[in-house]
């Protein structure tokens, strides 16, 4: 089968065989999503070797469970060892030995079949349409915010970054009643989320709102964007850290304010997938303003190059 | 009158005038303390100019509420504007007009004499001697991370630093019936936490323990602990911190960490009053092995110089 793989710092779409799934489930990949994240581990971020990806839909082709066959299934990324306390309470996000679909230790999802364990898989409602399922992912990852902070509906909150990770999160806690400010540097991406009605401005005109809001998402990747990230929030407010950083990944910060102002700061990675799905289902979020391109898996060089453009937002590759 | 002040960058014990209370409680200052921070202010932090010293007991002189007259306080250091949301919930900690007693825009507690809003005034309890009393500040100070943090009796916590405040940390905590940790660098001190059962150890032993701990207190002040606080904690932990920084007070840390292990960085300034005052009452807190030395007030300059020094501890003066 074909497969979109890093092999020694270098990124190719190679003939390798169809993984044998062992007591995991084969899917067969219908459609798949290139993150932001799979940029970062094209340029070496985290040193992982493999097949890359890991936004997907697929069908299940094997299974030790008969009644998964046939059912278009997406699946959540963290493969836990299923005996530790973290799995045991079925949250193997911070499982110390897991594997990470694409990211740590386990072939992704830019290939024509993957395996996960049947556990982490979600079947996915009749009214998703694929080109949507493959957001369940990302958008699981901005619901996550909701898992780690208590949202009013009278809370003011910014979120920094206009990419597809900024708008799924301002999308997402729109919806929660309270108001909410998009802060990006691309009018044409601020037109999606003023369409929700979500208020939006540039980093420089939120720059004179200083201490105004009680929750601050940071979803730039930008290494400035955590200062600036500081400085807008009022005293005993929250910082929700959702970018890995481009570069070192290193950020300074003033650790007096945060401790005079009492601050709150917040790293949030993957959420669950039920909220997501949910959402999807409902239709309540605008996924199809995020979708830019789509290629044949076997130009998957083409489709990285692509996604890696300012401006372009959600590349799909088709198998 | 005689006051400890700091005036154009210099400080010295000078003769000024009784402070007139106008509507606030004029207090006789019995015993104050020497607290780290009037160290930073009087080498310039946060640009103080005046009496410094926020840690204090005292006697009602004079006040509108005649109530009051003759009562032995403790005062809460932040003085709301009285007007606004936060003051009117009765927190004025953030109030953005507030005044901080020796700190912000407020003379402060190293003189005969202060002024405190009455309702910033705590009586003391009888059994609560004056020596006690005085630490009645930086405790609350260490209790402040319970109004942040839910401590399970099943968690286990890192304390960083062996100072006074690490060591009322450390006290308050293992209170709670957590396992806690005492990290520092002094022999001596550490004792302090090992009479009360703790476990004690130093910074380099404790870098062996990486992702252990639920909580990590940062209670050192030292520009490298932050790193090393966050080193020492599981995925999904809370790192409290507790102090403001030796020098610029900027910290570096790498934020990709804080994102992938779901990291919760809390800063945590002044708390209640009341739970200290309880705990004094108690005596469940060992602060006499705190206390170092006693100079009166006209040796102001002198007891400075004596709590800059290593291994010297809480300093009183007494008017």
């Amino acid at each position: 089968m074909h497969a979109l793989r890093i092999e020694k710092k270098k990124l190719a779409v190679r003939e390798i065989n169809r993984p044998e799934p062992g007591d995991e489930a084969l899917v067969r990949v219908l459609l798949s999503g290139i993150c932001n994240t799979d940029l970062e581990i094209a340029r070496g971020y985290a040193g992982f070797q493999g097949t890359i990806g890991h936004e997907f839909v697929g069908v299940v082709e094997e299974s030790n469970d008969g009644s998964w066959l046939g059912k278009r299934v997406v699946g959540e990324i963290n493969a836990g060892c299923g005996a530790c306390d973290l799995c045991a309470a079925g949250d193997p996000r911070h499982c110390d030995g897991r594997t990470v679909l694409g990211i740590v230790g386990r072939d992704g999802a830019h290939a024509e079949f993957l395996r996960l364990p049947l556990r982490n898989l979600r079947l996915v409602p009749d009214k998703v349409v694929d080109e949507h399922a493959v957001f369940t992912e990302p958008l699981a990852a901005a619901c996550g915010i909701l898992e780690c902070v208590n949202i009013e509906s009278t809370d003011r909150i910014a979120v920094i970054g206009d990419g597809k990770l900024g708008l799924l999160c301002a999308q997402v806690l729109a919806l929660s009643g309270a108001s909410v400010l998009s802060i990006g540097k691309h009018a044409e991406k601020l037109l999606i989320a003023e369409r929700r009605g979500i208020e939006t401005t540039t980093a420089k005109a939120a720059a004179k709102r200083r201490r105004e809001f009680d929750v601050v998402v940071e979803a730039s990747g930008s290494p400035s964007g955590f200062a600036g990230a500081l400085e807008l929030l009022r005293p005993r407010g929250v910082l929700v850290l959702k970018s890995t950083v481009q570069g070192a990944g290193h950020a300074e910060f003033d650790r007096t304010r945060l401790v005079v102002d009492e601050i709150t700061i917040l790293g949030s990675r993957c959420g669950h997938f039920e909220p997501a799905l949910d959402l999807l289902k409902k239709g309540a979020i605008d996924v199809d303003s995020l979708i830019s391109e789509e290629y044949p898996l076997t130009r998957g060089l083409h489709a990285m190059e692509r996604a890696s453009k300012k401006g372009v937002m959600k590349v799909f590759l088709r198998p």
